[in-house]
């Protein structure tokens, strides 16, 4: 079969027409909610607020700005450890993340910010475009080198259209907790991006192995997407959290819980290792798992102890993921896992989750207060027959109803983008930027910058 | 003629001068604002303010960040593009940068914060100084590797005094709304770099041309200055907007212009190659177009679809600029645009600002609300009869008037820099760190890290 | 003498006790202080707090993030300029700043946050914690490159009891003012890791005197370190400053300071190479000095100008540190101090408690205000003699007090760290991560990317 990857036109056309697609239903549907709006004058003095503070963007603006930073730069440079793919993993991140945040802006709020005539934006829909978008940045990681950008717009577009509903189905019908999105954005996104890459299961790919590996600097670049993502984190599992305590709560629990899984990474990492090395693999990725476990939980009273217990065993499990399971899924699954995110993701997000159920389902009043545990859970706006341990079984349920949705939704898209006219380059040219960029070409001297042979005098 | 780049005495010397001479003004001038200064706890019962929140400070911080990040990893790393450049580019950027926000701090403040007696500055004054040296770091663009330090110390001293006095003329005198700078900053940036460039044209810069182009490893450092541009965007849009509404609003616009954009520069930039592969100059620049176009309007009702449409245009601009524009800058006008930022400052700029006048011409009570309209445009404290059509009258003549400051202030400059004794490097050594930078030897062995064979037995 | 470098056991088993420890302390004494507690809604109506902004969480929550990529981003990468240490510096700083972390919440925490029962955390906590950490990254870069993972965490663990106990009695018992940490962080700092450095001299490092210089990326990758520290530095001295005005002038006063250090830094570089070329090295470190000299002052009235004058003094001392002292201190003292710390953060913090003593000494009521004076030296909370004469002579005890806990600590350690079973490598492999690292093979291919021949044909 001849596979053909110019994309001159399939590229254009589907980066114009989505484009232009989006501003039209942008025209008809989104406005600004009222603490965007210049109304917004009228407004305070309706609601008796004292000072322009009082306006949500300046409760969220801080996290808004991180999270904006893990989803380009911490996403987009983690996948630049392959050493002939630095430009794809951050130039198709930067791609598929910009078009699906506009699509998710509209997704999300028409399932949740529709006053029935428009969609009404302010920086809390920013943040969660953002977080829908991450789940996107999880699957590619699965798929990575594999596809085409055209495959990435369509998969987006799938993929955003899913995560709302679930995400929909999760917050909104079933009331559960997922600040930090553990099972909304992580173990669904895993899975979906990994039922696509069993689908587009490619036999041969072991002719691109060679790219398949890092380079020194390739895996130095990879640290800057790791390291941002570690330190942001925080602001991540806390940016829509209910104001004041909860943030502040969140904040500190994701960074106890992300400092205790970067020793039990680096344990287990020296220990896999015959002569107890050190695998960058694992420090780039399996140091996040505390992150991604910390998501359901974040805002709830794990206290300090119980986080680091969280990133205790995410780093351990994560690490042993890579040296066992992702072998392990290529090999048995035909599921090619490019960057392990079912170590990172998929793993700790199923953990999250459990954590969500369980943390929740032993929540009191002890530990919360009265008008705390209503106000975390919630509670007045609900049934009034709550109670922790039904809390916990919705809980239980939201991380079912993800895992299943990602699984259905992953073989449908896959399907689609099994298509042959997505531009996808062939098996043996896998992990290849110079399949869909221009390349520059390598200077010819070897010894480049080394002495000023090549600067002619310039002094007499 | 012999030029002389040994700049052992000239760079020390005018660092040295300069600094003594801003430490004398500014001890003679520049004091804290009240609130930076400890008399702030008698102003606070003063003003009846409740809270330490009040102050400034919490309203613009997380944004000066940002702004900060923008200017010295943004501006440094986009332009470390060039194969052996990325010295210079990242640290004369630091050297003017840090030069130009001290000065700006007395101009600006000279022109817009002087109590007769002192300089007051506060946290605005910072942000204003960055974005100061924003509209340099944007001409550093277009003389970018064919001046020496000493010449880009010398531009900044004149480009900082030009964009202060342009800055009063729009802000002050002619009351225009540019909160992003479209105008001040990247029109005017733009063009006063390029008229720059064209007076100090160089007729033998072929014979450096190898040195134009990129490696694999510089153009991925070069998106990390593209990605903190565009991530933290928003953020300088909506730096120095007005309190609450007008801040918010900014943020959700620069985010929904700069995400089209992104899809319109990958549309072009595949269509317009024979092979329909991307070219990583677009993907690094004309990707910001879109926040260079909202700089006006970011905090006026363009409506999230008007953000997008600007986007759209400002990508589409941009890459093609890149393909046609700048080859034909380069062989007919003479003007040699080393970064191309005639295509992500100049015309987007312009766009912005044309962009600014209408949206200001057809502001209504509708939209803004009465007093959203009054707050907006600033009209309490102005003339009273003003009118949307006077504003967007105004606003155009804003624009006319940076780009004429612009040009005149740019011939001058040039002039003042094509002097023989600044320093500069002869054409075959343009883009060329080795020239004022200790350039560290390359590591003999070719299999640099490959094995431990460099390592000598450590186990019996 | 045979060095065993394999740390199969050792490394892991020290991370994992140290973690299992960490979790059984956090259990026994770590809880929410009230303002991350959801009790926090019932005292908001006991203090009468009418909104959420009034949670400490949003007064620091944007400069803990700064602090927080200093840390992680900051060191990590300001370290990678070695040619072969590059995992290793951004990998071991992770590590020993993950541990410390957690250890310096729980000593710091007993010191200062006890209730009798337990340690309440909250942000300015983990910003504690953060900062305390920051001592042992600047203590790090004395020793870089010569010591193993396993004396990393040694190191950190009595490092941070005795940052702990130092910061105690500077805070507590003496009352000083050191918000950035002039005295605290850097000196101390610096010369504990200078004392370890001497103790572990290594007669023979000219064996691996090759690796000890960069390669044009690795200073590149070493710029990305450099910047977020120097950017977010504003961030660093006003990050746990008083509410309000405090924060506000340690941001005005850091940022003036920095941008006067890199025209000083520049200057002085060129001015001491004989072709008047600048040096990677300065300007990836000697720019920094002036926030490391503003530490202590940052909060008080020094005035623009009085900021300006420490930067210009440092980036000059620094400056010609890094030429003549580090040389000297190697071949003299015999203290190998790989990233030149003494000139980094030793000299310019020593300058930041004099300034500190200085400035605290001539403070009046004409300069801060009645209530100005007593807020920002805590006069109220304290005895009633108090004196600014006092408060300087305080001070310079704490500048005291602080080289001698780091002169004495660092002893001991360094002794502790000769100790031959650390896993240390010899002096010949020293700088150099394949010892401790996994190292992928370079590719074999000289002409990387270029031209697309590697490519099979993909078009009929």
């Amino acid at each position: 079969m001849i596979w053909n990857t110019n994309l001159r036109w399939r590229l254009p056309i589907a980066c114009l027409l989505l484009e232009v697609a989006l501003i039209a239903l942008f025209g008809v549907f989104v406005r600004y909610e009222m603490d965007a709006d210049p109304h917004w004058l009228e407004e305070k003095v309706i609601k008796n607020l004292s000072t322009d503070l009082e306006n949500e963007f300046y409760y969220r603006y801080p996290s808004f700005q991180d999270v904006h930073v893990m989803i380009f730069v911490g996403f987009g440079f983690l996948m630049t450890f392959l050493q002939r793919y630095g430009y794809s993993s951050v130039g198709f991140n930067f791609l598929l993340a910009a078009f699906g945040i506009q699509w998710a802006l509209l997704m999300q709020g028409w399932l949740q910010s529709f006053d029935g005539r428009y969609i009404l934006v302010n920086l809390e829909n920013l943040i969660n475009a953002d977080f829908c978008v991450g789940s996107v940045c999880v699957a590619f990681g699965a798929v990575l080198g594999k596809v085409s950008p055209v495959q990435l717009l369509v998969m987006t577009l799938f993929q955003v259209t899913l995560f709302s509903i679930n995400e929909y189905i999760l917050l909104n019908l079933l009331e559960v907790k997922d600040s930090g999105g553990s099972m909304t954005i992580h173990a669904f996104g895993a899975y979906f991006g990994l039922t696509v890459a069993w689908i587009l299961y490619r036999p041969n790919l072991h002719h691109s192995k060679e790219r398949q590996s890092s380079t020194y600097y390739s895996d130095l670049f990879a640290m800057i997407g790791t390291l941002f993502l570690w330190m942001y984190w925080p602001s991540f599992n806390s940016a829509i959290s209910n104001h004041g305590d909860a943030q502040h709560r969140a904040v500190i629990n994701t960074y106890c819980s992300l400092a205790a899984c970067v020793l039990t990474s680096v344990a287990l990492s020296s220990a896999l290792h015959r002569k107890g090395k050190l695998d960058m693999v694992h420090i780039q990725n399996a140091t996040l798992a505390g992150g991604v476990g910390l998501g359901t939980v974040a805002e709830l009273m794990v206290l300090p102890f119980g986080s680091l217990i969280i990133g205790f065993i995410c780093g351990i499990v994560s690490t042993l993921g890579f040296v066992y399971l992702t072998p392990f899924l290529e090999s048995r699954l035909r599921i090619q896992d490019t960057c392990g995110v079912h170590n990172l993701h998929g793993i700790p997000g199923i953990i999250g989750g459990i954590a969500g159920a369980v943390t929740a389902s032993i929540a009191n009043i002890d530990l919360y207060g009265e008008e705390g545990l209503a106000y975390t859970f919630g509670i007045e706006r609900s049934k009034l027959n709550w109670s922790p341990n039904t809390q916990g079984r919705f809980q239980a349920a939201g991380l079912f109803v993800s895992l299943a949705m990602a699984l259905v939704g992953g073989i449908i898209v896959g399907v689609i983008l099994r298509l042959p006219f997505w531009g996808q380059a062939p098996d043996e040219n896998c992990f290849e930027d110079a399949v869909y960029w221009e390349i520059p070409k390598e200077p010819k001297s070897t010894a480049l910058h080394s002495e000023d042979s090549s600067i002619k005098p310039s002094e007499p």
